[in-house]
């Protein structure tokens, strides 16, 4: 072990939707510090194309590696889904993502073989959900489908809502007749969401949420680096930038992770790109 | 996904004891193949000193190395304990030890904050649960206990007899008032007397097997360094290897297994060293 282990582990998402992997690094990680970065201003990142999300997923990146994390979290399937490998083969430090995760848990809890995903444009055009089950397991048959209109929801805390309801039941509509035993939600900001999507799915239906699968993951990983936080050492801490609006990220936050925060900090990431 | 990853995944122990880990292997991970040495004529590891233990599982990874395996699994808690951060910096290949997983299986498992620890005088001695279990929590108490009886209990398949129940009651009994809610089986040999065990303990005591946790840290590491066997590749087999009779292993591993095995091979290790 060296006295480098505590470091924050670092998590960027397009905004808000990552803080559903940090409550549960919270909760299964007590001695792990922890340092968040929301591309709110940019956010969504779902419409985008696949160059420009590598681009800014790649900001993000850097901005953290200056904060001297040791590991970096890519807590966003959009991301994920383009990013991982690129930026996991140039760093030095270990890089997580939530696919890989929110597959394995999926493969594991469906009975009838028929999973359901859910997740941005760009991820349901990126099809990685659907090639990492069929690799797992090829008898099993994937429906995914593109809600755009859920980001947008949860980035303006509008989750709660009956507006939230409406065009959640619009949304999956069509995949209610599908017979799926289980549904991905692959996209951080889902679990927001997620008494609606249960709602309206069906109370047989389970909803995987990669946050915890992801945890245990990084929490896996952090032994076998040798770099997890001993409970003696310096711990606990959270610190939250994002690109936006401060005062929404943190109601959102405060509401999501139930307890008091230190506010966020406000971050510019890519120069003139902000008003985009 | 090169075409590399229908390489076998390896698994070494002292005796028999890993099956209790390759049985977790073959349920959680269909699509793998596995090969399996247990250096039985060596067989107990527990009771020698360090050194030799380095040098003897050195000997078996060199001979799992040859058969071109892709990960390694050292499904043995005495080998573990002294050989595996020095097997691992010197490796190519990913390997994974088994007590970091059943490290974090108990602290996830115990409520009360009193943890055992049961394993060979090796594993006791070395004392790395419990270093591992105060990085985690300080505040938990742990209580090692060495019970070299068990394993060769086990090696001569007896551990469904009455002498079985007995030694095992007898060696658990200091144990037994020490207001424990979880038991780390500190030796991969320990699930095969896992009934008698819990029968002793009581069943409020949760017993912790790591080899479903080791797996699942296996299933983890094939997806992060991008090594897992996709379903549509050569799959499924495994191949048994030991160092001492293989009509004794053969019984053993139908018995635990539960299925129609391949036989196991003899093979030769360390030249001399076979009489010890």
């Amino acid at each position: 072990m060296t006295n480098m282990n505590d470091r924050p582990i670092g998590f960027i998402d397009s905004g808000v939707g990552g803080l559903t992997v940090v409550k549960e690094a919270m909760k299964q990680l007590p001695n792990e510090n922890f340092i968040y970065l929301g591309d709110t201003a940019r956010c969504p990142y779902g419409p985008r194309p696949k160059e420009q999300v590598i681009e800014f997923t790649w900001e993000m990146t850097h901005f953290l590696l200056e904060k001297n994390i040791k590991m970096l979290v890519i807590a966003c399937n959009t991301a994920t889904a383009v990013a991982l490998d690129t930026i996991k083969d140039q760093l030095a430090i270990p890089v997580v993502g939530v696919i890989m995760p929110g597959t394995r848990a999926a493969v594991k809890a469906t009975k009838n073989k028929r999973i359901g995903v859910i997740g941005t444009q760009g991820t349901v055009k990126s099809a990685s959900y659907e090639r990492a089950i069929k690799e797992k397991f090829s008898q099993i048959q994937v429906e995914s489908l593109a809600c755009p209109k859920f980001v947008p929801i949860v980035e303006s805390n509008q989750f709660h809502s009956s507006v939230a309801k409406k065009i959640v039941f619009e949304s999956l509509r069509s995949l209610k007749n599908k017979h799926l035993d289980t549904l991905i939600l692959g996209c951080t900001h889902y679990p927001l969401l997620r008494p609606v999507i249960q709602d309206v799915m069906g109370k047989d239906v389970t909803l995987i949420d990669s946050g915890a699968e992801t945890i245990s993951e990084v929490s896996m990983l952090l032994d076998y680096f040798s770099i997890a936080n001993a409970e003696n050492k310096k711990k606990g801490y959270t610190t939250f930038y994002t690109t936006g609006s401060t005062q929404l990220f943190d109601q959102i936050a405060q509401d999501w992770l139930g307890k008091a925060l230190a506010g966020s900090k406000q971050i510019a990431l890519g120069g003139t790109d902000h008003a985009s």
